[in-house]
């Protein structure tokens, strides 16, 4: 049986003391100018072992001059070999390269051009801007009908509303395999099979649980994947991403944007294009090393936990900020605009409430904690596993409750900048 | 009348003493284990600013946290602008962003979904790899004809070669302004005049010329173009590039990665993709804000000395790298493979031998001086106006005639990896 949620202020202190994960806190920089920080899956801190990483690539960039490449240029294999540790892929599946954007439109098209006789592409309306507009840009410019799902705000798309989506005109299948507002998670071996069924490809937007829930892309049977180095990952702002492409499909899809990296036998400088084989083929232009070093770093710890382990106990900080919200929350107008179920939701809440902006804006301001807001109205509250506390969670919401019964319905703040 | 030529070592000591930018040496990392650095143009040296910059920026991740990006957000047009200075683009026509591959890319599909009654490309037959496989994969999928040009491998293509090559059906022509391997410059503005006369777009890759050779974009009537931040501009390996789009371009050109970072009124997360105005609707996914803050480092130094003067001395060092090349070079069966007229060519020289590639190792692997290896038989020198010296020139090419004398010929390397 798992270990109970707190139930109290000193339970909290208590889960914490014997927290096994308590020691890779000293990894992170815990610094931030002393808010509770439950952002980190928008930006997640950084290791105590990126500077000297930085400096070390500084170093050999100095020194090596452009000697350098010849180890710089395995990092994109590298590293992503490294991830794939962390999202159930084994080796030579995955790339890091480019953005999240610019990866989801490779394999969209790619996706796209592998089956010309179907034209249709399946999505979901309440996804990541970023994946709306990728796939909105593929129905446009490659003549394809876009058919978005909406489930309800707190819950994720089910496996029978996709399927019912589904035909054989579908040549794409693209979610996000946790909702970056409401924490929904998909289930990506049914959404797959499902996908399978009518002969259709599944691209997994990673972004908001790679590093953080378990993924088994391989034994999930996962055609197509991309993900954020940024957040769960510790990759620094801007981080470059990754992707995922299952060997089963090395050879029978093509990417559109024909690089020098992704060239076979690349330094003869061949007068054709000719991908290389492997998952090398999706690399586009020259990597980028000083992220790539920075994403390596940022990896680091989470290999030495491991994700069961992060999971965890990241359900249970879950648990706890829901208990929380609920005791102390909802009392104040807000709801929690997540799945109850804790099967159904990954590593992040989200509160709604008609004074979110304010309250998110007041937390800030006063240092007292770092949430996110999702307009019109949605606090995003991610404890992560590697470094945040239970009694942080505990104390996170006093000060949410705090500022909600009152100063938050007073204070209009304009809205501005990244929140 | 401009400094003569140094004709002997003790000159070329003359010249660098009297040499108005010797001060801004200092301002770069001139370590490398002592070999003359003459592959600025593949990988630019480090400026002492770029490690302070790079703290910089891991302590404002580390203590600013996700509210970094209050002001990382802006680093994409402003560097842009910044690197606007050294082309001849006046603000709000350039951003940092993505891979150049990824630039030549978005602007090259851009320019035919402007014109789609247009479907050749025309391009240069001895251009760069990547530009040349984006090329061929437009055409490939975008249903285009492929026109590439060639001219002697030693001479740029001369606007009448690519004038007869132009008709009503071009869409777009895409070159290189200074050529990767001879250095062979072509003419920005009467390329670009003939292109308009067909009413074609023309897209430029500067990678070779920008912070090199005097650019002036907007006033040459430039459609397009983009370039590398690692060469001429000390970025860092795989540091983000940059792309221009002319203001009267602007909102005529749509490209096809729909991002969330091009998107109107970003944090609003509307439903639809509505590209923002300007020059930031060529934005794609979130920037590199590591790479972003070594470019700016990098270009710091550009900016000071301000590029008349860079090329002034650059040209000076091409020309007693040529003089030198003739002397001790020629009588070794070496040929220089660049164009002998100072006016056209670039910051550097290619020099032809039948063992180029074993002279290059040698070279390097005696710490001597780091050249270029372009196969089959190209050493590419680029002395780097900002930090190389005349008696660096004379010296490497010192190193080089030994080598080639005998040595390089009876050693037979392995080929690989990055030279």
């Amino acid at each position: 049986m798992p270990p109970a949620v707190p139930q109290t202020r000193k339970e909290a202190e208590e889960a914490d003391r014997l927290d096994p994960l308590a020691q890779y806190r000293s990894y992170f920089h815990l610094s931030g100018g002393g808010a509770i920080y439950l952002d980190g899956n928008s930006l997640g801190r950084q290791t105590t072992a990126t500077a000297g990483a930085m400096r070390e690539a500084l170093d050999q960039w100095r020194e090596q001059l452009v000697g350098g490449w010849d180890h710089w240029a395995e990092l994109p294999k590298l590293v992503g070999d490294r991830i794939g540790t962390l999202i159930g892929a084994t080796a030579g599946q995955v790339v890091v390269s480019d953005s999240t954007t610019v990866n989801l439109y490779k394999l969209g098209v790619a996706a796209l051009d592998a089956q010309v006789d179907r034209r249709v592409i399946v999505g979901d309306a309440n996804d990541f801007p970023t994946v709306r507009y990728v796939l909105q840009g593929l129905a446009a410019r490659e003549n394809c009908r876009l058919r978005l799902l909406s489930a309800a705000p707190s819950e994720g798309l089910s496996v029978d509303a996709v399927s019912s989506a589904l035909d054989d005109d579908v040549a794409l299948v693209c979610f996000s395999a946790v909702n970056y507002r409401s924490g929904a998670v998909m289930d990506l071996r049914e959404v797959t099979e499902a996908a399978h069924r009518f002969g259709s490809l599944v691209l997994w937007d990673l972004s908001h649980a790679a590093g953080a829930l378990p993924l088994a892309l391989d034994e999930q049977g996962a055609d197509l994947a991309v993900g954020c180095g940024y957040k769960y990952l510790n990759g620094g702002p801007g981080a470059p991403a990754f992707l995922y492409v299952s060997s089963r499909l090395h050879g029978l899809l093509r990417q559109p944007i024909w690089g020098w990296w992704g060239q076979a036998d690349q330094f003869a400088m061949a007068e054709d294009y000719e991908p290389v084989g492997g998952v090398g083929q999706f690399l586009t232009g020259t990597p980028a090393v000083l992220g790539l070093v920075a994403l390596d770093a940022g990896i680091g710890p989470l290999m030495a936990v491991g994700v069961p382990s992060l999971w965890e106990k990241g359900r249970r900080l879950v648990a706890l900020l829901a208990a929380r919200a609920s005791a102390r929350l909802a009392p104040l107008q807000a709801t929690i605009a997540s799945p109850a179920d804790p099967d159904k939701r990954g590593a992040h809440l989200a509160i709604a409430h008609p004074h979110a902006w304010a309250a998110t804006r007041l937390l800030i301001d006063h240092r007292l904690v770092v949430p996110d807001f999702r307009a019109p109205n949605i606090m995003r509250l991610a404890p992560v596993p590697i470094y945040t506390q239970f009694v942080e969670v505990w104390d996170a919401l006093e000060h949410i409750a705090a500022v909600l019964d009152g100063p938050a319905a007073h204070f209009d703040p304009p809205r501005k900048g990244v929140t």
